[in-house]
């Protein structure tokens, strides 16, 4: 797909001129000659009779950025005088902040929160560990971890070029979900280390959320993790896909009038986020889920697999097909897809079931064009912001932790996976679904809140949430 | 020593009155009459007329703030409707928060902070692992690091009981230096753990302070650590407080004019914060040092040392002499504490030399009362804020790590921590040095722009500062 000019490789070039307004008309034309757009035009001093102008343009790529640039530097009556690229404006010095969470404006403040008024903490936590939920950071701070092993689309890039993801993930745990979030890359890709040293620093944190960790290793670190502390252990990359993908099939389903226990369902791509899927879609009742990777169909006992893929194929494709997604697309109800670019083509989207379901959700290039399947499908979701019925995890993580800290939860259970994705996609049915709404928008603020409700609930209902201890003030339990 | 009334103990207490100001003067009066005081107080509705009011007062301890609220609820006019311990207060929730450094405003920001704009940060930092000191949160945070094992004077509580403590050092570092940090603590005491959970998060950051974490493991780790991470590792508990006490002994020296080479100086307390003070005594050019412990005074060779104490015996004490305090303080021109209270006499004192100084600085109590000693001494100085010549950490660390981080520092070397404590010392020279003014005041906001200036210059001279990369923008570097 040719890209179209955009925010990701936008540049802001000052110009000098003699006249601002004069000025910017003049590039705005060179800009929109050579393709680009401005997105946003000031006078560079504040004045609009300053004779220096900013201006944003939205560029397609790097070579785009440098042709928009040339057309300005021979302008007529301009001179560039300075350019930067918006990308890496934002990210210089890192995205986040640590800041105090009240005031610190005299001796007193200072004598209260550190010493010697925090002595009364400490003594205080040290007699009950739990305390250190309501009296610390543990409150409201979740762990973002990652080995930098499975970074995006991107691959395996170690843990320094993870942190501008993980800081990404925590601005918007902290914008959606108002929860805390600090991003800790390790230097390590080995399983016992990853586990350990996620243990050693839990004391710090009141969650654990692991990204970007490779299949298969991202399923043993979860599991052996959460073993080992009384915190919530969240692998996003798994679940929360897993949450919102199962939303919008709920809806999609709603939609076009099938039942979730007749669904046949075909899924392309058996790592971290398909076994998640295969999995709570399982719990929710789906009928028959039929997995395929580079290597086929998956089957039990078929041979070569991983364990990881052998549990996969154990618990799904009852009837044992064997061939590739072209033997097994045929007559499906639903495609889901979570592999890579063009993976599947017209025609198998074109021999499933009447009123077929496609999730097409590699990024940023998906299995199959919108433009090529829509004609054939009844409800299309991908991963791109550019098309409807974007799948995007941010519908779930911000709310899942929220609620898991909000009810002191001791870890997240498959009930509170199924709880957030109903609280989503309850909200579209709200609103009103059609074929191109079945799930609410990334940025809609009504989701967070919603997820965080139904999680805190479920977490009650499957045993999981925790009394906090009472709040240790003034009298018998004051620094009790 | 009695406790005065103060803020860590203080408490809010809400009464309802007939009127606000009547019930005011009724709750301050019986304040006043139970030796209490009154810090604020405020109508809780915020009209003068309302009929309930906040009164914040001042206790001495929890049996004074009971005391007080019996007073109170007795009282005729006024009714107490809540209390609250004010220093609870301000740790509820945990005393930190992580926030955006920019703008999240609209879509166009989030593609540019998140995907997919940074994944061409990522790759960039991939192709250049130094770039994540410019392009993430690396640029400005310091992870401060504690095993939980010697929390201020209170001892070995454990990780959770540490963190209020680090939440306030992430606080102090930020006000004063501009430094992000952000609190680890540990859940092992096990040195190899240590260093190995260190070494593994340190991507995460761009310095790595270890905090309360005791002797002798504490050198152990800062050592093996630092060998092993192209960050700077810095123990405040040794060096800052090292670096502080030089710069009061320059100072102090100064004021009664004695020559470092010619003095004799006793140590008591051969813990991390005495092996630091000994060392950067004696690269500043301190003549002679003599260490006491418990054990009484340390010499090379002295029978039952830890491998620690040998090595300060080493270099300390070169008349090997023996005995106890009192054997070698007589005609000694220093006292540096850093022991416990009550730990010299007012008779040793007496013994010193003319002029003598004497720095107390075990917290809260001091190892000799200024009460006792001044009579006795040319220049007194302690740990406390309620009396002059406050020996605190806080001059020193934010203003080093804020030099390391803006340096590139690989790492901080003694030349740095000199550097450190003449720019301090200087600060106090230029305002006029007394008998009662060695130190800038902890609040001083001078001083870590000096101190941060002065060490970022050491670090160039001592050759660990580095050339960072250069920024990645428009251009052949744009995503190179």
């Amino acid at each position: 797909m040719k890209r179209n000019p955009g925010p990701g490789f936008s540049i802001t070039v000052r110009i000098k001129c003699a006249h601002n307004f004069d000025g910017v008309a003049a590039a705005s034309r060179e800009v929109a000659e050579g393709g680009g757009l401005v997105d946003w035009a000031l006078p560079a001093g504040g004045a609009p009779t300053a004779r220096a102008a900013d201006l944003s343009v939205f560029c397609r790529d790097l070579d785009h950025q440098a042709e928009i640039l040339e057309r300005l530097r021979r302008a007529d009556g301009i001179e560039v005088v300075n350019v930067d690229d918006d990308t890496y404006a934002v990210h210089r010095g890192g995205k986040l902040r640590v800041a105090g969470a009240g005031h610190l404006e005299d001796a007193n403040d200072l004598s209260r929160q550190y010493t010697p008024g925090v002595a009364r903490i400490c003594r205080s936590v040290a007699r009950d560990r739990e305390r250190s939920f309501l009296l610390t950071q543990r409150r409201n701070m979740v762990a973002v971890i990652s080995d930098g092993s499975a970074i995006l689309g991107l691959g395996n890039l170690g843990p320094e070029a993870a942190l501008p993801v993980m800081e990404g993930k925590a601005l918007l745990f902290k914008e959606f979900g108002g929860v805390d979030a600090f991003p800790i890359v390790l230097a390590t890709q080995d399983t016992d280390e990853i586990v350990r040293t996620a243990e050693l620093i839990a004391p710090s944190f009141g969650g654990i959320n692991l990204e970007d960790i490779a299949a298969p290793r991202c399923f043993e670190v979860e599991e052996r993790l959460q073993s080992r502390v009384d915190i919530p252990v969240f692998h996003d990359d798994q679940h929360g896909t897993a949450i919102v993908a199962l939303a919008a099939l709920r809806n999609a389903c709603a939609v076009v009038g099938k039942r979730f226990d007749e669904l046949r369902l075909v899924l392309m791509g058996v790592g971290a986020a398909g076994t998640a899927c295969a999995k709570l879609f399982l719990a929710a009742g789906v009928g028959e889920i039929i997995g395929v990777n580079r290597s086929g169909v998956l089957y039990d006992g078929k041979p070569g697999l991983t364990p990881a893929q052998q549990a996969f194929a154990a618990m799904t494709n009852p009837g044992k097909r064997r061939g590739g997604i072209s033997d097994v697309i045929a007559g499906a109800d639903v495609f889901i897809g979570l592999s890579g670019p063009d993976t599947v083509s017209e025609r198998d989207v074109r021999r499933m079931a009447r009123d077929a379901i496609v999730f097409a959700m590699s990024n940023p290039d998906p299995e199959i064009g919108p433009e090529l399947a829509l004609p054939h499908v009844a409800v299309m979701a991908t991963g791109r912001s550019d098309y409807p019925n974007q799948v995007n995890n941010v519908l779930a993580f911000p709310g899942v932790f929220r609620g898991a800290l909000d009810a002191g939860a001791s870890r997240i259970t498959q009930g509170m996976n199924l709880a957030a994705s109903e609280a989503i996609a309850a909200i579209a049915v709200q609103d009103g679904l059609t074929r191109e709404y079945i799930i609410p928008r990334a940025t809609d603020r009504r989701v967070a809140p919603a997820v965080a409700e139904a999680v805190a609930g479920a977490a009650g209902r499957d045993g999981v949430a925790r009394r906090r201890p009472p709040i240790p003030g003034i009298g018998a339990l004051a620094d009790a």
